[in-house]
């Protein structure tokens, strides 16, 4: 949350805005009212959450400090805080499906409530430079919600046997599949000679709180290959009894697998037919598995276990920054797991305040995953970007680099 | 499910169907589409699922096998099947709330097209007798779920902190407190002989298969009280400290005490106000304690351990059926735990087939509740009916009557 | 716990404390100290307990009130209590294990102490009869655990990949195997004309309070075999599929064969040689299937489905009662399960006090076991003894008779 | 597991070898053989098993290779592998305490067994070099479980409501507490410059394969604490509701602390006497908390939650390893967490074979705690040494050092 919207102005703050909020809602749309009340597991959250959510943050950091306005409906603020200690107590996580109401549409009207008390802040010519960088905090708060929605929505429409989709695979985050894929080309490695480099962010423009401070790092020299690993690549992974040899697997990481009984990516299902055996399902529905997409819904301990199969490693998250591989190719279809824990940098101080929760207290048990998804919104990640889930998690858009 | 409806006639049986058919309907009619398809807890079925079940099991009974109809969805047999083993595998009872497709709409386009099957075979002149009979018995089940639908949906409800009603208090089943309400008139206790008494269903009209064989029984002479326990009752029970002192306790009552932070009914709050310090949430929303109001959902460890507080005891199921406490008398508002163990009659035999799985494969584990509630359909139950809950349940509308 | 000793003389009494205190000593005597004081389940405890538990009884409930006795070690007051909430708060169950403080030998000296006190009460001339019957009661609650520590002494030594023997197979309550077993012989089948009968224990001699009053009831006619089933008939319906058919099982039944992965029996084990393919632990090691033995550790359950698919069903208690099966024609090997729920009889008034503990709290969700088996110690039970186990329990020596 | 004794010489591996090995019995002297038998929870292993399994790591890795010998009785390759996926199928580690059998003195016979064959095997003249290598890494891994032994035993004795005391608090590890104690001397602050360091082994002498390869890192300037945090320090934090504030916790830490019911550091408990109010559980009994003795027992939550709240933070494991607090000054009292997680060093490679499973594959979850503690046995801790537990484990002898 550090950086400030700088000169830039009312009007484009007030676009952006309602840029990021129509967006939001769109995303929304191909999903009914049944889709957006249900939650399908404790990690995931209702669509309708996620759209309630947004909205009392802006109502909570913005509209109530800065406006003076009476809150919505006061229950809300119980109802739609998410993990604000200092706001309050709040709707318990794994029971956000249980609030059937307010309904879809409620929760529709409290959005342009919202909207419009932000509009008006906003339009009141020269508002203050923390409502600008609040709003525009707010924004990319919302973003990362928009990603969750499309991962907690592909969750449930999961777990319903008939596999439903979200929309039609050409509209569909994943994409559709190329006809006669016959994988991707081998890849080309990007050698990086080491030595001292400067890592995180530190100049214009907004960033999280924890890409900073912009510090320096030394690195030894590494490679990092030029591209994902794929569907095809994990395939033969699968194949060579990956999911059955316990020395390719971190401890932890072969408990996962008995546990779960994981057989292979999430999301992936024996099929009868096909080439590869596998059907995948994504927001355009299930579809035969793509020997040239990269890979997605893997754990950390899943990366690992392929990238000690492959005789390779994951990077660190400052090797990866130090290469910052280029999104035109092929970057950015999915988080990519680092090796590096999630910690705080050096100097590191969260923002004060309620919002100094958004980040800094999340900083144990988790890996960085750097990059961006084929879910993130345009714009929104950066090179300082640091993403970050629990080593078992699977349900984010994540896939893996190898480096060496 | 023994019986028949005899000489009861086409028109008669096609009536029934269609009374019954829109009573769903018009139950579920204040949920909307959210209310529908959460599911609040592993014993809760949403909305929309009893919706579904109740017309899968004419689908699967009476139009698969007596009317060659084709499936309406083959899906809908694994999704809407129940616990019936001999149909075949099924959505797992806990996970009914992740179905969120199809949608309610489409639900009520399935109800609809099967009840034109069904009264068209009804109408087609003379059906066969095994037709009109699981027609009835289909009517039976569905009335059952109305119960259940009100249930469950009570259930879901008060998960929700802003605690929303189902109806006006005037028309929810529980019905509206009367003003000035000074607590119920001294209980009147019924004195019964003893010695041999016939019980269990054995004459014309419908019953369900547990409720037989008819037989003889040998009572011990007994005093049955002419109505229920109150909430103002309980509320002395509570404020005597019922809750903690474990001489009143079953061992496993004790537990579940503890374990479930048990201080009160289910659906009993703390309120600052109001003389009795209560307030009890009911499908018309929250109310204050209503002293001459049968108290509802208990548990059967409950039930045991206020009667023992009361120096009686809960009335076995025979006991029960020998006074047949009046409906007009105040019976009828709450089910009524006894202290019988819902086990077989002697001579009891399952219905053949699937239907088999109805009532007897759940004899081990539960205890007999006899009477009815304010959410049981008028006409449903008989002085002969045997509804059962496992002893730890309180989301029924269950309450007790005292014997000694 | 009606019932008194009458003018049965202190000698006796005595005589028989002695004996009692002895035999469990002597029970104890093959298990070593390591052995003593692991809990192998919460249900189970360690011998060490059982031998000092015991002992606490009889200081709790005898030498405390009438021997003005000052406690052995205050401590033990809350270490050794089993379940009785009127003497206070105590070490939780499932936590027995945890004590390895005091040793085997100090319980050995806290053994000793008590029976001098004891010992030295009785011989005091003339008695007052409420102790000649508390430890009259003391001693039948010592029996009980006798047999309670071989089953649990089996259950742990079961857990060790070794097997280890409680003793030699010709020593071990099971008894050794006959060689060249050819089976049992058929069924003859005992008829009873049904009626009223006088069932509960009504006479002279000790008795526990939930075996009375003694009353009258009403029985259809009815058969019961006059043995118990055998290895060799569970082997067939083994190999009949009898675990994986769920029409022969009771819901929450085919519920518990899922869940523990039932396949036979407890302590059955697939063998590779032998004509059986099976081996059985026992307190004498591992043994082949003996094809005319009494099957041994099966749950209501299994008991109900082995007899739903043998065409039969269970006995109730009373049916079981009324012929009283002989002890010489084999009855003793394996309690026998009944149809019946554990409820209290018409009348039940648990005695006064702590021991009104003893059995009236656990009547709620247990089936009633009826005869003997292997591990009752000789002259403990009567053809009114009612035993009772939840009815998923196999650890104990639980087999089944059936009746039609 | 790197580094080789190089020119030590056979006899001095065989003082060496005898010297552990002793020590292990001596620690387990105090111990009865009920202590020794029993589990107290899934992390801990009883005594006899560490007693059992540091010899199967001799004859697993030394005798079975390199001496051909036939195995002591080959079942205690199953019961006493504790997580070698190479070496096959073992006990699992929750269910170590059900092994009752051998008994403690059959394993003092196997330990035996197996001293003879390894000295036989040193004094054969002139062993090979991996020989002495995997002996010394036999003893470093039996040092580490000597510590194991003494935290589960201290675990286990705490379980008992008696606080039975392993030894008499001047011989217990943590030593017996100063009279008249008025706290520690105000912290001083060691100041780093910064810049590159050298850490981990790259010398001569014995290094767990996990402290290399050394390499350069860069560190800011930053100030370590002279000494570590105290009880009287941390008594100040309980009192301040650091237990009580959740500002103070990462998210993962407040969750524990909530699930856990913590208030205090493991084995703190409320005393009715004594100025502090407080009483610690040491392996010399209870004694009141003492102002100026390091704080042990704390989880990674708990120290980072108190760095927090002294305005301070954890130190890095480099920054720890940069200064090598000097253990003549307190330090070795308790092992000291870092903020660093556990992960491999750049070009780490695990040891070939089974023992390569030592350290490399619980590199995740896990954060590293530099130093010794007062069970560590003398000389086997260095400054390259990597400690590490899960972030929420406090029965390791931890406590901390403040960093700035």
């Amino acid at each position: 949350m550090t950086g400030t919207t700088g000169t830039s102005g009312t009007d484009r703050a007030c676009e952006r805005f309602r840029s990021v909020r129509s967006r939001t809602e769109a995303l929304a749309a191909p999903l009914g009212p049944e889709d957006q009340v249900v939650q399908s597991m404790p990690d995931c959250s209702p669509t309708k959450w996620h759209r309630a959510h947004t909205t009392w943050f802006f109502e909570e950091f913005v509209l109530g400090p800065h406006a003076g306005a009476a809150p919505y409906d006061p229950a809300f603020r119980f109802l739609f805080n998410s993990y604000y200690e200092a706001v309050g107590p709040r709707q318990p996580r794994p029971r956000r499906g249980m609030i059937t109401r307010p309904t879809v549409d409620e929760v529709a009207a409290y959005r342009r409530a919202v909207d419009e008390g932000v509009e008006a802040l906003l339009d009141k010519g020269d508002p203050p430079p923390e409502v600008v960088d609040l709003v525009e905090l707010g924004c990319h708060h919302e973003e990362q919600h928009q990603e969750l929605l499309l991962m907690d929505a592909k969750h449930l429409l999961a777990q319903n046997p008939l596999r439903p989709a979200y929309a039609a695979p050409a509209d569909a985050p994943e994409g559709a599949v190329a006809a006669g894929d016959a994988g991707a080309a081998p890849v080309d490695w990007v050698k990086h000679p080491g030595g001292i480099v400067e890592v995180g962010h530190g100049g214009e423009g907004f960033a999280y709180d924890n890409e900073g401070p912009r510090h320096e790092t030394l690195l030894q020299p590494f490679s990092l290959a030029d591209r994902l690993v794929t569907e095809g690549e994990w395939a033969a992974f699968v194949d060579d009894g990956g999911y059955h040899r316990p020395d390719l697997w971190l401890s932890d990481g072969w408990y996962a697998v008995q546990d779960g009984g994981w057989e292979a990516p999430l999301y992936w299902e024996r099929a009868d037919t096909g080439p590869s055996g596998w059907s995948v399902f994504t927001l355009g529905g299930l579809r035969p598995l793509s020997p040239s997409a990269p890979v997605r819904h893997i754990s950390y301990y899943e990366a690992d276990a392929f990238a000690r199969w492959a005789g390779c490693r994951l990077p660190t998250e400052h090797e990866w920054e130090a290469v910052s591989p280029d999104r035109s190719a092929g970057a950015g279809a999915a988080w990519e797991w680092t090796g590096s824990a999630y910690l705080p940098y050096p100097g590191f101080r969260p923002a004060a305040g309620a919002v100094g929760e958004y980040n800094g207290k999340f900083m144990s048990g988790q890996h960085v995953l750097r990059g961006a998804s084929c879910a993130t919104p345009p714009g929104h990640s950066r090179p300082t970007y640091r993403n970050f889930f629990p080593p078992g998690a699977r349900w984010a858009f994540s896939g893996l680099r190898l480096a060496s």
